[in-house]
């Protein structure tokens, strides 16, 4: 069994060695992640400058290759001139920090898994609510049990599991819920601030506004303490309005 | 009317100001886009360094904002910070070469246009094919004609119109198509050069493998000559495989 796992928090983050150590136990791991932090970078790839490969030691030990680049970038060069064959599954994560609602859109961490699901490989995302999370113990767990779930039962293609895992002991977990992406978003403040040289700056903040009270959604899960699964895909076309479209009469359009 | 515009070629591309130009005949328009080229940032947002707000002037005059961020970064800052009041619309655009299929995933226009549908605002992004087109003038057209459709009929909150443009003058169009999301995609190939230094480097390229043969989808409208409309929305929950896996008895993991 051929594992490749990767992250938005880079190479050295405590969340990727948990994931790595624990998914040992399935099979044979490689671990091929940024080099640098890249949270919040979303489905990002780089064309416009070239990438490098650097081998990447621990403790003096050999853990993977560091890629200065995106997640989905580590997913294209890993797959496509790492590896030597396409891996049985891929992991992303643990991302420190949950990944819930909107912030699907933006996660480096779902990204790499979704850049998987593209190249028609089973892929699972798992992060942990608390940024400050240092026991990943229980995360690792889910991901290694969810994983064989996913080897048995099989994913329809283009689809991905986006995982997200509340910061507490296991003994406090209140269950596991297959959920929908909620709808809860971001009221963006950005900071203004003045530079040592008089001048403006502008600094993104802001809290996520929860308006997700059921528990059929990822957001509302985590919040009342279960483990979070929903079921992620690439189709964007929006069906419910490509349907009421079909009375626009766009082709008019030309006439005007 | 307002009119925000903004795109992911930067603010001194000409697909801009040909937008800019025509969609001021529908009411005032506020440039905010990029100060540099964002293309494939896909809906990356920059939170670990602070954003500028750069007034562009054009021949003298003023043309916009530029903004050293993402374009989502674009549409966050400008209506948070620049813009008074929200806009009536947002475009984005006009792309220096197509946004179908799987590009949807990797698009900085996109998520433009994206980013503004989060924020419960109607918004399109528009694409021209070919990345040496130099006049968007039909293109242009087909945006402000589309803008007042948009007003006048609604969108879903949460949907924003995703427009491909054939590079051919208005005479040669085969016609316009409310299409879906193609499903064609990359052969990602990594050409492997030696650095002046002896190191190794890699560069993304490869080419867009054309599965799509059907009309339905975005890709073959614009191989076919058709202006390509497709509704693209964020929700992406895979509701099939949600259904699916209603009999995976996800509680078990906890047991094991």
């Amino acid at each position: 069994m051929k594992i490749l796992i990767s992250n938005d928090d880079g190479i050295d983050s405590p969340g990727i060695a948990a994931l790595a150590k624990e998914m040992k136990k399935l099979g044979e791991v490689t671990v091929i992640a940024p080099r640098t932090e890249q949270s919040a970078v979303g489905h990002a790839i780089t064309m416009k400058i070239p990438l490098r490969i650097t081998e990447y030691y621990k403790n003096g030990d050999f853990f993977g290759y560091a890629i200065d680049g995106t997640p989905a970038d580590c997913l294209k060069i890993g797959i496509r001139n790492i590896l030597k064959t396409r891996p049985d599954i891929v992991l992303s994560g643990i991302n420190n920090g949950s990944n819930t609602a909107i912030n699907i859109i933006y996660s480096g961490t779902v990204s790499a898994a979704r850049e998987a699901a593209i190249m028609d490989l089973p892929a699972i995302s798992v992060s942990q609510t608390s940024h400050d999370a240092r026991d990943f113990s229980y995360a690792a767990e889910i991901a290694l049990k969810l994983s064989k779930q996913v080897l048995e039962n099989g994913l329809s293609k283009g689809t991905l599991l986006n995982v997200n895992v509340p910061n507490l002991p296991k003994e406090k977990i209140a269950g596991i819920l297959l959920t929908q992406q909620g709808k809860s978003k971001w009221d963006d403040v950005y900071e203004e601030r003045i530079d040592p040289y008089g001048k403006k700056y502008y600094w993104l903040t802001g809290n996520l506004i929860e308006t997700d009270n059921d528990l059929i959604t990822d957001q509302h899960a985590i919040k009342k303490n279960y483990v979070s699964i929903t079921p992620v895909h690439f189709d964007l076309t929006d069906y419910k309005m490509y349907n009421e479209m079909k009375a626009w009469e766009l082709e008019n359009l030309m006439k005007l």
